[in-house]
């Protein structure tokens, strides 16, 4: 894609693109089965709760369900599978303690070290469905030093809805064709570059874990393909 | 005031609070009249600059004018004050610029290292009625390592309207019990303490310049009294 100007603030994706959502709640749902001594399939349950993601999304966008932040909907999600995984032994502060967890994904080796580099050169801030608190409680435990937080909840509109893209750059009052939306998922990116804005794809072979089939392939229709933040600073002379 | 639970984050007022507007700003006009070799009253046309943004504000709040962001209330000041010091020499763009010194004003001294240690123990924010890419961009300038940058704008309110206090507390997923506003201004102060927040008053007694009568005072209503960020920081323990 042909750039016309350069890119004045890079907003993110978060969930896969800066943490590593999969890793994280593994870790989090073992430690927790350990300490109760009891046994968990804990990549199937991390993986059907983010698989309840985009269609509890989907419900919210389509009007069905009014507009819920990601902590009730995740805690919507988790109550399901509370009963589909026989789990009756959690207490309602333990439940809620793991819904948190989303509050407390790591970040990809590569996140904080790249994010560090590109905020010398540009606005750096968050572009993810995640409501505000859960980015900021997460940019503390995984020391992500953004300029600011932008989520969706703050248009009461998620992605891919083109008011999540247009509002990011005008809060940051910024032309759409200034900013750059860096993600690993090929249709975020997409939807916004239809909304006008530069596009910066970064692969994460390990978002899905080891069976995964993500496409990971560069594309030409992207401003830029990068392996990782820090390969994307090099690329953005940052 | 009896504190009944520990503040987990604190939001601060900026302009006068976390940066000295009048300094920044009139440096900035000394600059430009002596490149310009034009006589002008620099401390008059600053104080003049900030003491439209009270009555400006007040037209939004009363419905008289549509929601306006700071940066579009002050260039409603700033042509206003262009006609009046007689100032037809600034160019269109040179006009933007000038606007936007307000995107560029300085900490006070103690602004950053006290903020530095607040961030260590509490999630720090701007709770301002600077919009946010104003707010995105003083950060960067003067440093200010801010979790999140949170406006009136979000909200279509501006200070003292309630919705911008309980708002604040809403995104960043708390109580209003648990947030603090830090401020130099104790109508700010009461305000917040209305809809349930800590308080945390800090004298700045060089806002306003040297012929100032500011109400410096400590009071008892606040949940703290502080001489700088520095000392609020020592009396909450970070």
């Amino acid at each position: 894609m042909p750039i016309s100007v350069p890119a004045k603030a890079l907003v993110f994706d978060v969930f896969g693109t800066v943490v590593d959502w999969r890793g994280s709640l593994i870790r989090e749902l073992r430690a927790l089965s350990r300490a109760r001594r009891i046994k968990l399939d804990c990549d199937a349950f991390a993986d059907a709760w983010r698989a309840g993601y985009r269609p509890a999304m989907a419900r919210v966008r389509s009007g069905e369900l009014p507009w819920m932040n990601i902590d009730q909907l995740h805690r919507l999600i988790l109550d399901e599978l509370l009963r589909r995984f026989d789990i009756d032994w959690l207490t309602e502060p333990e439940i809620d303690h793991l819904n948190r967890a989303w509050h407390r994904l790591e970040g990809w080796p590569d996140a904080r070290p790249g994010l560090a580099k590109l905020k010398r050169k540009f606005v750096i801030a968050t572009l993810s469905n995640g409501n505000v608190s859960l980015l900021v409680n997460m940019a503390k435990h995984a020391k992500l030093p953004w300029d600011t937080v932008i989520s969706a909840e703050l248009f009461h509109h998620y992605k891919p809805d083109p008011e999540a893209y247009l509002g990011a750059a005008s809060l940051l009052g910024l032309e759409p064709g200034e900013v750059m939306l860096v993600a690993a998922h090929k249709d975020d990116l997409r939807a916004a570059a239809a909304c006008g804005l530069q596009t910066g794809f970064v692969a994460r072979p390990r978002e899905k874990g080891p069976k995964q089939k993500l496409d990971l392939k560069p594309e030409r229709e992207f401003t830029h393909n990068a392996k990782s933040f820090l390969d994307l600073a090099r690329k953005l002379g940052a």
